[in-house]
């Protein structure tokens, strides 16, 4: 499966999504704001693009919603626009109020924020009325049917911001906190934080809780990779410096406060705007959010400080929203299945439908999640880094040169290069391309022996075949090549996180043949080639089509949180009916693991 | 009625109490610990102090619970104790752990503190029991019957705190809040404090948790002197600043930590284990402790910002009891009935007994309660600053040298002065006192107009009697004069108080001889000579022993919510049961209060 880049305007932002995508999931999953009711369906018409670049047909929806002249002007309903090549499109800005949006993977999720904004006009206190301004607050609150609990720094400010205002305000509460009494009528304007904090990329969406919309989005790497680069290596440093858990808060904040500022920057809203935070991320980065102790996650038997939906001031953090805002973090399952994987299957809706569904974040820490409304289990499998690029030869991360597809044809090589630059090594998504095409065209046994040039004579691409340092490697180009130990990283790799996929299914009483969709999560789980993942066994064995990259779900998850107190309320309770099975206390996974590093027979693919 | 001084050791502490009191009460009015668990009835005999000076009688209770070498000793119940002259004595230190404790005006206070400490032992984690840590904790205290919430600092040690106590830890909780986890078994080590901020003096009581009993107590002036005298000059400062109000703060709380440092140490406490602090004090003295802008209070209508009784983390405001202690304020009942009052009418059981009786807060601003278990009714008088000396002549605070009683007999004049000072001037009590002597030998008629000496040829004090600056003036000693002008200015003081007590009799339909009792709370009221109060009008005219001091009746409410989560409720819910009288509103004010400024007619005392 091919994958494809498109480029949206004003905003230049860039992505590369599987070829089939439409316009309006490749832009929600870089949380681009495209304005919609429907939730996607085609049926409000609301979506529209102008295509600068690229070919697209012109679909019933379109010529439903569009007029002649829109059409002759290259415009599209994003969500029906399929990208099938590199492609250029123009997005106005939003026009209307939309009460409900579509987010996650394709969730249609009503606009309810735990953020509401409240116009009032106070009674004036009067010698027969002398209410404290807090209880005449409250008691309009209340008749319009909001609890308020009245925080320190919201109740300072008080008396000067209702008489300043002529007690016409507008009361800014986040759930029961009163976060700010603004002058005069200020319902509109209300902004607020969804944030993902990988231990590797930090992405923040700020979101119009008006609209339902994204204002503007930016990711960065996290600031603590400097302190190693997963969270074993970030935990240990705790271990050993009674004051890193507190550098590392400071430092992945610093990371925060910076993409805050761009996005109120180029979104132009002011920080006194945005009143609330819901954050997703693996356990130990919410730990290290919080500066909370997290070492006991790193040593059997894996026990996190918490694992329930905190609620905590920014101003604690040190997080710059409002100085009164707060910072609500999702649920976590377990040490290892983090409130990323919550915001995750939140965004999938996974729970929430009949039929079952797989999902997979691939990374250092697989973690896999099985099931739908009837049932769910979860759990975290150590895949190592191979998937990021660790210990393979010319592995690298995903960036500019790095090798992300391979296709083995009739004597040919083909590579796709992220960034057009000259090829500087291979990536997690390539490693599993080259390795697949390795075995379709026969140079690599299912117990995952590469060929030697005698084995296979006559073969188009035995001269490919080589030996260095010792062992075979088949080359890519140039210096670049694959060697029989990234294999077995690579089988390692897979085998982890299929032993544990095994697991579940058997826990369940399920076979492939039950699962309706595979869905591949995280920004590696976009771009893994689902065949390829099928052909190492990656996944079980489900028809291609039915295995779906979500994008990033996590930071989806944690947008529909803050949107939907709702959808926020789901989340929370999910901890709950999620089953963990942990991995490492069974008896048979040695047993089960052995099994699953060999690679599945090679049958048609559809 | 005579003031006697009494020294209390090993502690060295000093008061002056009217004649009469116990050695009980004496001490419980400055809060030093003195052991009992009957509540002062002479039943329990733990309160036994040695007399090192001073006369006591040998009571039948003394003779029940002592010994004869004991009684030989001079031992006595403090219960029992009454002073008749000066005395000093040697209080023990506890013995036991009284699980009760006599406070307030006699009252009986079960121990209930609102802060718990439980000793818990938990499961040890392993990988079928993956709980987080917090949830490890919560469900353990939940068997034990407490709920609770995660602080975040608390979380933030949690992880250690428990690994290195392996898993056997004292948990502390102000109500719900974890604020610590202790290694080992730490229950028996509990303290708190009760704090009362008056404008011109504040109190920190430190109380033993597990004992119910005062450690230390420690007082001293508020800082925020400098700033003003009474509330409305401090309030001015914050409109014409707005910085003021954060200095104000930072002012009282440098009070406040000091006076925290010398009861940790007297008391050999450490402040980690000082785990929560109760608050009485007037509606501004609590608006600027928490830096809420206290304006409104000073302008009509007179709105408090809050009156509710807030909670807050002591760290939110620097103060120095353990850093993830809780700060409880009492809640006030308008602008100017503050939290003060509140544990005050807690102090005296007011609310809580079928007896009527007048509780009345003697000062610049009085404050006047009406009540029964019935019905309560509150109200404020602005009495202005005759009362702390202030526009009098020769006026000065209750300080060394300062007149605080005058008798005058057949000729001679007798002056009560403190510290044996020489005399420098009169005080409040002494105002009051000189005023109602003449009354009585006749000088000043019930218009309040000084006789001349030509009116009272061959009176014994007729040469007492002078002219200062063209005004009349009756001659204490040397300089030191009462004018015609301080005996408008104490009318205008009485009157105000007595219209109030006036509008609240006549609003619950009550006359003098329905009053059970008339208490005089605040430092000055413990001064005031009931029988003076009487005459002068001060007060209704009830039978003189029905008029009682209660001393700092603010701080030993915060006592009493202090040790009793019980007696904290009833005094959250007083602001609801107690009706406000606002008294500027009223039509006949004016006319009732210049109908106050007369005398009562002179009467027999009995």
């Amino acid at each position: 499966m091919r994958k494809v880049e498109v480029v949206y305007r004003p905003f230049e932002k860039v992505t590369r999504v599987p070829e089939g995508t439409t316009l309006f999931n490749a832009a929600h999953w870089i949380g681009l704001p495209i304005e919609s009711t429907c939730g996607g369906r085609g049926t409000c018409g609301k979506c529209k693009v102008r295509v600068d670049e690229g070919e697209f047909e012109i679909t019933p929806a379109d010529r439903r919603h569009l007029t002649d002249v829109e059409l002759e002007q290259g415009w599209h309903l994003a969500c029906e626009a399929e990208l099938l090549g590199d492609a250029a499109c123009f997005v106005p800005e939003l026009m209307g109020v939309p009460k409900a949006a579509t987010m996650g993977v394709s969730r249609f999720v009503l606009l309810e924020p735990n953020v509401n904004k409240v116009h009032l006009t106070l009674p004036t206190p009067t010698l027969e009325d002398t209410r404290s301004d807090i209880e005449r607050l409250r008691d309009e609150l209340d008749r319009e049917g909001y609890g308020v609990v009245a925080d320190l720094r919201a109740l300072r400010h008080l008396p000067v911001a209702l008489r300043r205002a002529d007690f016409d305000v507008t009361a800014v509460l986040c759930g029961e906190h009163l976060v700010a009494v603004e002058p005069g009528d200020t319902a509109g304007v209300s902004y607020g934080i969804a944030l993902d904090v990988g231990t590797t990329t930090v992405v923040a969406t700020l979101m119009d809780l008006s609209g339902g919309g994204a204002a503007a989005v930016a990711s960065n790497l996290n600031g603590q990779a400097p302190f190693g680069a997963d969270v074993i290596s970030r935990i240990g440093r705790t271990r050993t410096d009674e004051t890193a858990a507190a550098e590392l808060q400071r430092t992945v904040v610093e990371t925060i406060n910076g993409l805050l500022a761009d996005v109120y920057a180029r979104a132009g809203v002011e920080r006194d705007h945005v009143y609330e935070m819901v954050v997703a991320g693996n356990a130990t980065m919410l730990h290290l959010l919080l500066a909370v102790d997290p070492h006991a996650i790193a040593m059997a038997p894996f026990i996190p400080a918490f694992r329930e939906p905190l609620d905590v001031p920014a101003e604690a953090l040190g997080i710059e929203i409002h100085p009164e805002g707060r910072v609500q973090l999702l649920p976590s399952i377990g040490a290892y299945v983090g409130a990323d994987i919550v915001a995750g299957i939140q965004a999938t809706g996974l729970t929430r439908e009949p039929e079952l569904r797989l999902f997979v974040d691939v990374g250092t820490n697989g973690e896999i999640v099985l099931g739908s409304s009837d049932r769910v289990l979860a759990s975290a499998a150590p895949a190592g880094p191979a998937f990021e690029g660790g210990h393979i030869r010319c592995g690298m991360r995903a960036a500019d040169g790095a090798i992300e597809g391979v296709t083995l044809t009739d004597g040919s090589v083909e590579l796709q290069v992220i960034g057009n630059a000259p090829e500087r090594g291979i990536c997690g998504s390539g490693l599993i391309d080259a390795v697949a095409q390795l075995r379709l065209i026969g140079l690599l046994d299912a117990k995952g022996r590469l060929a030697a040039p005698a084995d296979v004579p006559g073969h188009p691409l035995a001269d490919r075949l080589a030996e260095v340092n010792g062992t075979r490697a088949f080359v890519l180009e140039g210096d670049i090549v694959l060697t029989q130990k990234d294999v077995r990283e690579l089988q390692s790799a897979k085998a982890a996180i299929a032993t544990g996929i095994d697991a579940l299914m058997d826990a369940m009483g399920v076979r492939a043949s039950d699962l309706h969709e595979v869905l591949l999560a995280g920004s590696f789980g976009t771009y893994i080639n689902p065949a390829s993942a099928r052909i190492i066994g990656l996944v079980p064995p489900v028809p291609v089509e039915r295995i779906k990259a979500v994008g990033n779900a996590a930071g989806e998850g944690a947008k529909m949180a803050l949107v939907s107190f709702r959808e926020r309320e789901m989340a929370f309770d999910l901890p709950r009916r999620v089953e963990y099975v942990e991995l490492s206390g069974r008896p048979d996974f040695n047993e089960a693991f052995l099994t699953a590093v060999a690679f599945p027979e090679l049958e048609p693919l559809p």
